[in-house]
């Protein structure tokens, strides 16, 4: 167990940011939110997914929606709260820990904000591993734990529980009920024991983003590259080196899709590549070769500061270095790519993981 | 406190097609669905508003969604028992009554199917006196009754339970839901207790849906005129009398949505009707004016037979009589016209009664 206090909440966002690939929401949300809370109810319990107990009752904070609607609708921070309450009621009894859905830059920061609200720890822990855009893609899906009974909560004071029969309807209703709430909604859900985390969660994401976001932090602090930096704190591989040419995105059905095109710079001047995003980018394609895949990492960073770029904050002419990591080995599998491949996302593209394909020069071309 | 038994469901869900107005869904379903479950559980107690403790709970269970798609997916009948078992838990009391949401040939008889099944009774009174498209128009909003906590489930297994800051929110987000669920679902709502039910709902209105189904029946069976019988029971004034020539229906944002055209026979030989309806008929239009608008029920009845013809049975050649009836008082009301009036749904037309309307003979053009 340690002690989260404000300036740990802004390596965790950074870092979750890397992890996030373009979304997971605005870290700036989320961090603001997190650490107003720290500095009104105290700092928060940190705990490894070892420290908890088997029969103990966690829960997944997050928010949910389109991040295009969500910088301009924020958060009070008390309805998050609310939705988790109203999962406790429904459950009739305490959710001992809160944990995160996803690295992505908001909703690392979220689970802190219910947490010391609450007075309860935090599980440093994911269903992810990284920032996927629908509710089922999250390893306990694999595992076969249930999204519900799950609560969703607006800003109005609307609220809903709902039980379905699979973690694909969870998705269907609660995107629907997001819609109508205004295209962003607070949520709790994934009740699980402690066994279920520790069997079926990703440990240590958010020690991992913090890693990631302090050796950012250090790296600018020291004059560093601090893309570099992340190269060797995730093991990722460049991709690309580029300026924003062309952006085209559009919210519908509650998401944040589109396209970005990048001209090369540097070396790889005169290459163009064109990333595929739904709230997170899902496809990059350099020069007509699909180089990185769903579920592995498509992360961009801002050049100069290794900042990370969600897929609303591209613009024309940023300058930006494209990064491929290596995901969670769990969606490697052929559960994990019926749930998350890019066939999901109806690319029709074999996954081949971003190590297999930076390796070898000649790739199948998209289709 | 009397027994309902199969006959008398017959006249109820007759009866309440008439005061349906085209909507309220398929008599033969919901009557279907009560008859087996009254054969399975046994007959169901009707209580009069009277009889009821002020403290007892109550709840509405109905059928929601497009008249239009229910024809083609059947209720099983056991997943209006989930929705008001999940209210129950939700609430955590018994719920001791369930009564109708409105008089429309399916939810009419959809809270006997709960009756039977429960073994609690049914309470004879109803939220409208006739049928309406959206959940808050109900006389019990107007008296500040909530709609939440409301419970809604599917045919798959799903289920949800809403709490809204007010039933207009109550509409949208179960309107929502339901769509994604398969535009139809069963909802129980509006818990209240006895005494919010005295004061706020219309008393009687089952047992007047089954003195109306009685006296078709019953004209049916002397060979008297059906038309004639139901004028009588129901005070309603002649509108129209002709065939359908034109039908024209959409199903949009889960309602059942379009405009049919009558040619006049008989006495209004050479006349026109336009009907415009949201499952329910709002406006009747007889030579480019207005002669009946909501709150006032507007009922067509098949000429020969007076079998209430819905929206979704409206089809080309059909002879039918068009009537006017006058609604429940409280609509009538400033803010009942503000609810359901023709403003409402976006008609420029003052409401004016139907019986001062069909009394007055130039009346003003729709705008």
């Amino acid at each position: 167990m340690r002690l989260i206090h404000p300036e740990n909440l802004e390596d965790i966002a950074l870092g979750a940011g890397v992890l996030g690939t373009g979304g997971g929401g605005d870290p700036y949300i989320g961090k603001l939110m997190g650490i107003e809370a720290i500095h009104t109810y105290g700092p928060v319990q940190l705990v490894t997914p070892d420290e908890i107990a088997d029969d103990c009752m966690v829960a997944h904070s997050a928010m949910m929606g389109a991040p295009t609607v969500m910088v301009e609708k924020l958060p009070r921070g008390t309805e998050i709260v609310e939705a988790f309450l109203a999962l406790q009621t429904h459950l009739e009894r305490k959710i001992d820990y809160t944990t995160s859905a996803e690295a992505g830059g908001l909703n690392s920061t979220t689970p802190f904000t219910v947490a010391a609200r609450l007075g309860i720890p935090v599980v440093d822990a994911d269903g992810m591993g990284r920032a996927f855009p629908e509710l089922q893609m999250v390893t306990p899906t694999l595992y076969g734990v249930a999204a519900t009974p799950m609560a969703i909560a607006d800003e109005k004071g609307n609220a809903s529980i709902i039980t379905t029969v699979d973690n694909r309807w969870t998705e269907r209703l609660a995107r629907t009920i997001c819609i109508e709430m205004g295209t962003t909604a607070m949520i709790a859900l994934y009740p699980m024991s402690g066994r279920q985390l520790k069997d079926s969660m990703v440990a240590g994401t958010l020690t991992r983003a913090e890693h990631i976001g302090r050796t950012i932090r250090e790296a600018r602090e020291q004059h560093l590259d601090p893309i570099e930096a992340v190269r060797r704190e995730t093991g990722a591989f460049e991709v690309f080196r580029g300026k924003v040419a062309d952006v085209q995105r559009r919210t519908e059905t509650g998401f944040a899709r589109g396209e970005a095109t990048f001209h090369g710079t540097a070396e790889w001047d005169g290459s163009q590549l064109v990333l595929r995003f739904q709230n997170e980018h899902l496809l990059a394609i350099r020069d007509g070769r699909v180089v990185v895949s769903v579920p592995d990492l498509i992360t961009v960073l801002d050049a100069e500061t290794a900042e990370p770029v969600t897929t609303e904050g591209l613009r024309y002419g940023l300058r930006v270095v494209v990064l491929g990591i290596p995901c969670d080995p769990r969606w490697r599998t052929q559960e994990g790519l019926a749930l998350v491949g890019p066939g999901y996302f109806k690319y029709d593209v074999d996954y081949v993981p971003v190590e297999q394909r930076l390796a070898v020069p000649s790739e199948r071309a998209l289709a």
